[in-house]
């Protein structure tokens, strides 16, 4: 199967809500090693919601305009020192000796704690399509976390280039399907019953001849799901 | 998470299938350490069914009462011989020594070649509930070969007394639910359009109180679901 | 990391044993769906042995030149009897129609259950270069059954020549590599002091010399090795 | 197999790692959902070390003990204000209302962002014993980076406690094991064959007897690596 690599560069916060995904192969640029760059996420106004009221996990309106400067202001500085504080502990002169030759360098695993979660890291992640498409439909749903969310939708863009006829299917058949439960299935058909509703399979191939649709198999597997929730005159 | 770990004993084609799901810890009874049983499947006439038009790995109904017989026989024969010549070539008395002293031992790794995929084998199969319940979804579909799915029949009964509860909502949400394509969901608009149908939130749920359905937020999720799908008056 | 993909033909047994490395992806020829070949394994006389007394998943040496007759007769026989068998529950003239009109054609997902376990099956089995060693060096152990280990030999001559560095290495630091557990390295300490044994570093470092080995972080590892087991004076 | 789960605390820089290991099930406490406790890691000075100059990802001695002051002021100073930032976010008076009704609570899922890498995070780890005698051998090893070798070396006092026996096969076959390679090897038996040393096997034999090894086939397993290592006479 097909497999995808992504060059991706993210706050941490996003990072670790990422590699959850565990069927993916991750080679992340280490702090240990390295020294990370001063680059940390701050959201713009428009995205900086107020904790939602009806899902803890979420997200509603915007702060006031005042009130998003001032977080972000908040956010800046406190970003901007911490780094700071990381060069001063790490003490490096980017050629391996230290700037201030009075005081020792500070290991690089160590020093890294002082980083806040919006910086920056950034890694390697590859998978194939199968698992593409799982991460994608978790992470491209408005449920998932905004910050997330453009990731997965700047990595649905480069899917639908590279691979569009998979990408139409994903759409067609997993992104924007449609779930009855068994009790919502249960409603459509009493909803169809109560009203005397019921269509002939010839009206209904009708309809989806105008639709566009024109796989046999595919009208087939319509009208046996049709049936099932009570569209369809026995 | 909740883990079930089943013991089965089941045709080795049976278990060829089984094993392609690989998010499961197995224990397999060895033919290269162990002797197996003279156990084999014969099917039922009424599940002898002749190789399917349609599709190419199913089948379809049975063949006639004479020809199962037949085939019945032949099986029977060939997993008999083929046991016979299996021990002949083990030459095991049971407790370790030849039963024909005249003869050698044949290693058990090798004699097993003989016998023919209907020979039972059996494992431990261990999985948590997320991994059975897509099993069990594969398996128990109509799709699946009648010989697994009677397996995975049973061990949903099982589920079905352990854990009744999370059974209904597998029931509801997963086994019994409806996926509706995009295309679909097309189709199903465009036949309420044509025929100039749709309801009030309050009527879907009028018929909802009927079918028994209380939860708020299931009713909100449904009436989504029914706003996409053309059902409710704008 | 790199991928191998094989494409590769194997009596089921040894299938059954391979499948059981579960971290990489199988595409195999389905005997639901098409018909098998007529094609069995039968062992050569040489690796016909006997059950083994010491290990009892192994063999020994062979048996006797007539017993090996006698049982690949049986084999054969076995094989191709129920392979005409299969045919004969197939009735399948190869267009897909039967070749004998008055009976049905039986399912193939029913019929391949007549054939033995030393028929071929096929597949595509593609892992990654880590998994793939892993693999190598439990299947191409001399306590691996001969049949599997032959295919692993096979693989290991291809991957030599399509990654010979990474090859030598594998060799080098897995395949050939030997583990001392503890209480082994209790046992050579103690040969050591009890013979009043031991070495300088330069001798050691001399001996390296003389094998070829150069590199200086090898050497200090070795020399730490040294000295745990007791060789280095202290 | 036994499966063992953790309940543990530990810094984010130290989850980041620990989550790399995937054959384990994770249920972490999220700070999308819930509000993170006032709790930071700030390192005793006596492992406050330097960047290590042969191992680019490692740390050496400690910095002075004025400098560890200097750090450990920073670190703490750093962690309260972003903390006391977070909370000012937050503006939740622990009763889900604003604490300054004059302000938006700010998401939760957002005000994480300003939590350095040294906060704590909580998690439920699953895994079993084989996965975590894996962890625990890369984890617990000089190598780890200090931070995360603490839980290593307190969940393997845990599982001594728990499975003794296993805990001492594990020392012995795996986590004090000493992996010789092929050119180690055959240094090894180049120092033996320079300096005319070999041993009869009944005198490693006896010297095994005086370090309590009883074991038959254990010793057979000895006397098969040291003559590969060239110890023993022919």
């Amino acid at each position: 199967m097909d497999e995808f690599k992504f060059h991706a560069k993210m706050p941490i916060f996003v990072a670790r809500q990422w590699v959850r995904h565990r069927t993916a192969s991750i080679n992340e640029y280490s702090a240990r090693f390295s020294i990370l760059d001063k680059e940390f996420y701050i959201p713009e106004p428009e995205v900086m919601g107020i904790q939602s009221k009806s899902n803890r996990q979420g997200r509603d309106e915007s702060v006031s305009k005042e009130q998003a400067e001032a977080i972000k202001k908040l956010l800046i500085e406190d970003a901007a020192r911490n780094y700071e504080h990381y060069e001063f502990m790490l003490n490096d002169d980017g050629m391996g000796k230290p700037k201030d030759p009075e005081r020792d360098m500070f290991a690089r695993e160590l020093s890294r704690m002082d980083l806040s979660l919006n910086f920056y890291t950034q890694w390697y992640w590859k998978t194939d399509l199968h698992n593409l498409f799982h991460f994608l439909h978790l992470r491209a749903d408005p449920h998932a976390q905004y910050e997330i969310r453009v990731y997965a939708e700047a990595m649905s863009g480069i899917l639908k280039d590279a691979v569009p006829l998979a990408w139409e299917a994903f759409e067609d058949y997993e992104l924007y399907a449609t779930k009855l439960s068994r009790p919502e299935q249960q409603v459509m058909a009493q909803v169809m019953k109560e009203n005397n509703i019921s269509f002939s399979k010839d009206e209904i191939l009708n309809s989806a001849g105008s639709t566009g649709m024109t796989n046999k198999r595919e009208k087939e597997e319509m009208l046996e799901k049709f049936e099932k929730l009570g569209l369809i005159k026995k």
